[in-house]
């Protein structure tokens, strides 16, 4: 993660990733696409639905998660490499835990996601690699947590890799 | 669920989703939009990437349940409305645990989604609604599980709403 290996990322840990804002066409487009719910295509049927406003798909809330990670990553990466250093390479997710949406995300909203590395294994199954363990959330411009979900990534160890 | 309260949602039953098709054009526009990934976004990076093959994004794979899930839903409702029944209402979902990626979704994959009830119990603090607890699975064309998760979803209790 950020371009570099288990052994130098630290438990504790805070990784900001930057904010995703979330524009009424894109809450509906994305609802059109993979969560046609009527509280997510307009605004009399948010009023009307669960949350009492339009709101985004919650795989939308994640997906922007996903585009800030990303992000932050490719980011901190080509920083390494200006500096001439090799980046250690993102590895997949197996997947993750405890996903919550604690408040709906609304038109014109802005979450800016924070992770924090909460823990580390080496995989005996896979040397060279470990797991990193980490809690993500989302926050929204009035300091509410909307989203939150505990990740893993493979991560590469650097005493056996480079 | 599918119209259904809780009541009449029995621990065990099995609820097809229907299947997602994902095509490469697909797969391409969700990871340039959400999840830039290299090995999400053309052949060659895919072929050096971890699963050695353009796949796409875990979160399209999740959306991709979503798109089914809300289609399921609707046309069940649609049905019992057709039979002058009034269905239960989809509440929202508070969130999910254990969400696994098993397997690379690659383009042209077909992927059938299928949802079995798990649990259920009263909610304490919202009279006349319950939570529904349920295992979803994403299985390809080849008979491979390439996703599952463990699902929760405010559902109507009939004895009090209806």
């Amino acid at each position: 993660m950020i371009g570099l290996y288990l052994d130098e990322l630290e438990i504790g840990r805070i990784i900001p990733l930057g904010s995703h804002h979330f524009t009424r066409d894109a809450i509906v487009d994305f609802a059109r696409t993979y969560d046609p719910q009527p509280f997510h295509l307009d605004e009399k049927a948010g009023r009307r639905g669960p949350f009492g406003v339009l709101s985004a798909s919650g795989w939308h809330t994640a997906a922007g998660w996903m585009k800030c990670y990303v992000a932050t990553n490719q980011a901190a990466e080509a920083k390494l490499r200006a500096a001439g250093k090799t980046p250690a390479p993102l590895g997949p997710s197996p997947g993750f835990e405890n996903l919550v949406w604690h408040k709906p995300v609304k038109p014109g909203d802005t979450i800016t996601y924070t992770l924090t590395v909460t823990g580390k294994r080496a995989l005996a199954s896979r040397p060279g690699w470990g797991l990193l363990f980490s809690h993500s959330t989302g926050v929204n411009q009035d300091g509410d947590e909307v989203f939150a979900f505990d990740g893993k990534v493979m991560t590469p160890v650097r005493t056996s890799s480079g």
